[in-house]
């Protein structure tokens, strides 16, 4: 992973609104990450707003990666469906594959995959979807990024000669149970929280769960990123103070 | 062109059913033509589709192109709807991405472009939109296939660097303006119109037009390709008028 | 109930097609049904097919019933999703509704709403969405037809003040455990099998399932509906088969 | 016309969002509002959606409408389609119902009928397009909305049996031609622009275009309508100015 991933960094969501909507401030938060996740049209996202997000994140210098999803623009990708594991093979190589075109058309290469909402999930909970999706993703040859994930993942990324990349989220609590709460389930996190979340996992490895107990992350000291959520109110802010940390972070342990 | 085309050949729209929806009998027909079309999902055909169309086609040896269409499921890609350039642009680089990462999966190149329907004939009526068109068609660097267009099209293949295939039509018939009708104009044709029309394009480079005079298609004696309808009621008889025609042409050029 | 069904008849599902393409052959089944269940554009059917359906089944005095699904056009409505109660409440009123105008329109009264595929299942599987889906037929004040379902179904129709009107399959098999078996699972039925049945069911009460064994079936000797699958490619014979049963067993009765 | 709009009042598109994406601030705007012209999910708006608005408008006190458009979320039904005018008729048949069905659950009637953005200009372009339109409308029996029309129009209006109410903008510039211009041409209008054009509109019959000249609206004195649009980012601000107008008319003119 250290040859894909060099220093702590910041991963956002983009291009997630469909036409005349919207959805984050992409023009904003773009100023302030590392790696854009491109939704790709099943979940969110339409052609012209996917080639106007790579274009933005090329001004910017930010890598770009495919952010494929279940087929559920009403539901934003939130929603289970029950998909065939032949079918989600297909899906996903139709939406990065979309995208892919995109950066060939720009000049860009293709940095990672990043599976949306309920996919991500579904891949946790049914190992033939997991294994579908990876299996795409290796056609493409470029790491995964993801919430640290089962044992299962490592062993099937493994299996297809993929990276995968482990996250932390910063805008939301961790529960006792050291799994992450939801948007719903989460307190709100003010920017000193999220300042402090960053240095603490970037420099201690270490998190505070939402009773406040102390556990370890456990990224062992080795480069990983952070992923903040683009769609919500308080996104610029939380960025800014999630981007102040990881300057820190990579000063201090000289990446 | 010479060096794409060097048969007189088939190409057959495929896989443009829509999740339980099928449209013509490709399994069938698959076996008596060269190449195949494949919808993308905006007018026809789903990721699972196309899927199994190209596992269709490369088990019989059939060369694969996109098939582009506009995004009008409902209208089958036959209605007129106003897309600004710069979507369309996008709109076909996403098309036709999305096949091509299936093409990549299962190891087989992309061999050209086909617009669809009302995509090729907007193409022809708006050069806006025919230069989007191309310039995303360049993106992939692979031959369009055509009906005989305007001379803009040519000049605008040449600024672009995109070979034009052009396509005869043998299950419709021409005007005397010596333009193609439409399956509701067309008189239907019988396997025995198809068969001769075929080997008079092939042998003659004549047609004879709906009120029995002759003219000149113009491809020079050069190969070029026959485009078949897969969704008539009688694709299949008429596709094997065709290829028997197609066989003897090429038997006696010595192509 | 029987205020709702006076003699044993025949429903089938219509207008199941999507633009261009077509499920089941309506214009030759139309002519062997009493009630058409018509596709309300989310798993199947789209307003002008809709309306084009309606206007069949009026030319042959076929009743009206609206046929609402899951919203995937792309799964038939047959794969499971998850939605909120609240969400498939809001669903059944657009569909039933849309439906409902192009009755209006056509001065025909709205005669029942059956629940398609995987609505169906779903509703036995969760009361709460149950409770939505017969909620929302409440407003429309129609009977709801449907396999024979669970004791909760009776109780809720009965909440909503609904009646209930119960169907038997003759196209496909019953297991021993007495329940329908899948299209996949069922062995294919002659038309002597379906005419068998179809007077089993309609003068005995009783089925012989996939293992030899008789059971009884429990309509009691009231009117009933037999549902005929519009989508089988021996659709056509299936319904004659039936109906020369239907009618048999009505004379019979002296309904 | 009297006898539906006996005062000058506003009206405001509103649930026009989809699944997660918002457009206006409904729930502000709604408290200034007379009538709301809900969108039923073909340019815009959902099940769920529909659902909501109404009854936030119910709330209110806000009299409903169905805002049908044409099939295109993507281009928010801006974009024009060419559309048969059969399909026409039922693609409006089956949005108004739609939106019928859910006012029927509430127990609110429905009060009038207001084609959005482009299918309102088509109707303008196209007399099949408005007979189809206006057809559909007259199954329904209520008014319908839109800016001062074409004499044919009227008569359409007349021939179905329907009553045309007109409306006025002011947060939109009038050209020399009269004729009112897009929102790219307008120059933005502040709040007093808005109060201003309200007074003069409501109590002179006349408005100022863009090049400075007065000329005369029309409404001869009689109760008309203002529309405001939701989906500009002043919407509140303009509407507030547009309502104290409004309200002054109203007491001026002793409606």
């Amino acid at each position: 992973m250290e040859k894909v991933v060099k220093k702590v960094g910041i991963n956002c969501d983009m291009g997630e609104g469909f036409g005349r909507w919207k959805m984050g401030p992409d023009e904003e938060l773009i100023k302030y990450i590392d790696y854009a996740n491109i939704a790709c049209g099943f979940h969110a996202g339409d052609p012209t707003t996917m080639l106007k997000t790579i274009r933005l994140a090329k001004k910017h210098g930010v890598k770009i990666g495919a952010h494929p999803g279940l087929q559920d623009l009403l539901g934003f990708g939130r929603r289970k469906i029950e998909i065939d594991p032949e079918d989600m093979y297909a899906m996903i190589l139709y939406q990065v594959g979309s995208l892919k075109a995109m950066l060939d058309a720009e000049g860009i290469p293709l940095n990672h995959i990043k599976p949306h909402g309920e996919l991500f999930f579904y891949m946790q909970r049914d190992l033939t979807i997991m294994d579908a999706v990876l299996r795409a993703c290796a056609v493409f040859g470029v790491p995964v990024f993801g919430s640290k994930g089962t044992k299962s993942q490592g062993e099937m990324c493994e299996k297809y000669g993929l990276i995968f990349v482990e996250e932390a989220y910063v805008d939301l609590e961790y529960s006792k149970a050291r799994s992450l709460l939801s948007v719903r389930e989460s307190k709100p996190a003010t920017v000193g929280d999220i300042y402090r979340r960053t240095i603490s996992i970037g420099l201690q490895d270490e998190v505070t769960d939402n009773e406040g107990a102390v556990f370890q992350i456990g990224f062992g000291g080795k480069p990983f990123l952070f992923c903040i959520h683009s769609d919500m109110p308080t996104a610029l802010d939380n960025i800014q103070a999630c981007r102040k940390g990881v300057d820190e972070i990579n000063a201090t342990r000289g990446w």
